[in-house]
């Protein structure tokens, strides 16, 4: 709209008659004078009607919540004592001169800002996302995956689309929804895993960041039946703690962002941006199970894998011992792992990468894969696999690939971590899940 | 790798000693020279083997093309008659002193540059990708899509991430896959159109970049199953316009960014990056059949569309005309527009947007939307949709919606008409259509 301003600039046109444009977020009638809060996609700010603008007074009382309007007023300053410290424009009112009504509103379903049962809060996300705090989780998790891509791109990663739509099951697993696709059943990807193993052969270094899809018949605050992964694969690497420090430089690249430019939303979640340490606490998984048996009394070194407690324990260690809220555990059984694993030579049986873990959580499987031909087949029919059946992802390593190892991230997973939200589907902005598509399945 | 310089990079080192890696390209041997070209993922260069280094001459004896190693050697200047003109590394040859081999490669099923039928060359899309006018099509795909997201962020616009999987075939279109959702049929999306006008009223400008999927039964050189769309949605524009004028100005960047970036992979393909004019040529379409009718003599003037040859006589007219390689369609009867178009009220029965056509084919959709919860509901209705199953995108009208309108730009359609590739799925990274996922289902 010509000469639209957006509200946080308001600041910068004192004295000036403006035109801006927003949501109505409450009206308040106070004796002949209306108050009117009005928010935009980039602030808010109060304007109040005065008797004198009859024609202006005569639309407001119309006004409700959620109502689109465009006004054009004046900006004065407030006098001092009329400050709102800390508050959004807190020191501008806007003196309405005229308003044009560009949407109406029905009656909302619910008070604007009423604590709501989760459910309800799903069942109208177009309206509750609207909310400040809603916004501030999705203005994170844009900023997460900007710095994310921009920094790979500077070290020479190349971005590939990678097909959601698959041929086969690839990855061995029950979890694949199953696709209608004409007389044939495709599925849908996991990962895109075997695809940016395949363009590691192409371009060296790659990320993709997009839709996964999981069949998980689990209905968790920490399960997702569609989310985005933050995928990445390096060529050339000289084992998988080349891959760790790539990660722990995205991620502090990524905080450093959060905390430039997203500071606000924190504030809103009264959390902290972490640091993140270039040289991150490292351990294989049987020194993690001692420190866990000598230090919280568990005796876990027998088993294959950590449980979600064992997480939380490793973290807190993590934090006391080295101050770090990251620690990354290498060296899981290899039979836990998937085909593609590099095993360790010098430590048999064991992986070529492992976890990271973040704030009492794994926010990543890491790892070297395996490159040679003969040794990823080999795999496979240990696994039980059809190598037939991966043809054409063999090709990649039939022609030639160098050593390499990638990681995947959950991008819904690391916000709500980030800014403390218990339930991830909170930090995802059409969650999907058994008994979910937007308001369908479960009526 | 500890050390590793990229191939690119090797004019910088001259008379040092360095370590390279990649992939060897070819092998010729020359008495007791042997010569190779090795790869990587940056250039290309020329290293010779003499005899006197006899640990390298028995390893490089045993090379075959795509075989990936790691060499040292000596960086020479040729002599001023020896450069190679107009080649990469065409000044500089290595003097290899070790070879360590990586990953050994199987026989090629082709010579590495021959011509291929266009389904063998899919078949092997592992290897054939390494070809470099492949590479060249994704690096200048990546490019598109980064200056599309740079530019929209710098004008406010936050991306967001778009579900793919879907409860109803919202759109109306028997196009939809199906897919087993838990005892349900979900559906994969077409579009992320209904979502993102939902994000109008948290954010005002968004936009998003993902996949989407049509199940047409077609297998031409346009149609893909599954490709990647450009989508961006605007809250608070006057009409359709100002969505043109964004799209000029982002598509500008785009070229900016393409001359400044991608220069040799166009001359690899003898393409010329176009001009984007800022004020496009635009047109109704009565008045463009009227042109269609005069200049090129086809009276197609009642149509309630453009034919595929009919698009091509429009450009063909405003490169002639106005020296512009895009032109705008706008006000296709509405009947034929979806039900969420706005109809022009100073010119009932046509819509308010239309298409932006490039080089002779349309390549995005772009109009106003309607806004009004009231207005869309009856729209639905006239189409024969039931409101009901829109119950939850309707939320976002009925709470208030301001004046709004994007578009969809298709990545692969627009990567191919800027290289002049003819057919779409070479330009698609692993395109999935009837007869093909892969090398699967045709077999």
């Amino acid at each position: 709209m010509i000469n639209r301003i957006k509200i946080s600039e308001l600041g910068q046109h004192i004295g000036e008659e403006v035109s801006i444009a927003g949501w109505v977020d409450v009206r308040r009638d106070h004796g002949k004078l209306i108050f009117i809060d009005l928010r935009d996609a980039s602030s808010k700010v109060q304007m109040v009607v005065l008797p004198a603008h009859e024609g202006a007074v005569e639309t407001a009382q119309k006004l409700r919540p959620e109502w689109v309007i465009r006004v054009t007023g004046a900006v004065n300053k407030r006098p001092d004592k009329m400050i709102k410290e800390g508050q959004e424009n807190g020191d501008v009112e806007i003196e309405v001169k005229e308003i044009e009504i560009l949407a109406e509103a029905k009656e909302l379903p619910f008070d604007k800002d009423s604590e709501l049962n989760f459910d309800t809060y799903l069942d109208y996300l177009p309206l509750t996302l609207r909310r400040e705090k809603a916004r501030a989780i999705f203005r994170v998790q844009a900023q997460i995956l900007k710095s994310f891509r921009e920094f790979l791109t500077g070290e020479g990663f190349v971005e590939f689309q990678a097909p959601k739509l698959i041929g086969d099951d690839a990855e061995g697993g029950a979890n694949s929804f199953d696709v209608e696709y004409f007389g044939h059943t495709a599925h849908l990807a996991q990962s895109p895993q075997l695809y940016k193993q395949i363009m590691v052969g192409i371009f060296e270094r790659v990320f993709a960041a997009g839709n996964v899809y999981r069949a998980e018949k689990h209905s968790t605050t920490r399960h997702l039946n569609e989310y985005t992964s933050l995928d990445i694969e390096i060529g050339f690497i000289t084992d998988h703690t080349d891959v760790v420090k790539m990660e722990m430089r995205f991620l502090a690249k990524i905080m450093e962002d959060l905390k430039a430019n997203c500071a606000k939303e924190f504030a809103l979640f009264d959390a902290d941006i972490p640091n993140v340490p270039l040289e991150v606490p490292m351990m294989k998984l049987r020194a993690a199970q001692q420190v866990i048996k000598e230090e919280f009394g568990e005796d876990c070194s027998s088993e294959p894998d950590l449980e979600p407690q064992h997480e939380r324990w490793l973290c807190e260690y993590s934090k006391k011992k080295f101050d770090s809220d990251f620690i990354f555990i290498s060296h899981f059984p290899i039979t836990k792992r998937p085909f593609y694993t590099m095993e360790d030579q010098t430590d048999p049986g064991y992986a070529m990468g492992g976890d990271l873990l973040f704030r009492g959580v794994e926010i990543t499987t890491l790892a070297q894969r395996i490159h040679d031909y003969d040794m990823l087949v080999a795999s496979m029919e240990k696994k039980g696999l059809n190598p037939e059946k991966f043809s054409y992802y063999l090709q990649a390593f039939k022609y030639g690939m160098p050593p390499h190892g990638g990681l995947g991230l959950g991008l819904e997973r690391l916000t709500a971590k980030l800014l403390g939200i218990e339930n991830v589907k909170e930090a995802t902005l059409f969650p999907r899940d058994l008994n979910r598509i937007d308001n369908l399945l479960s009526k």
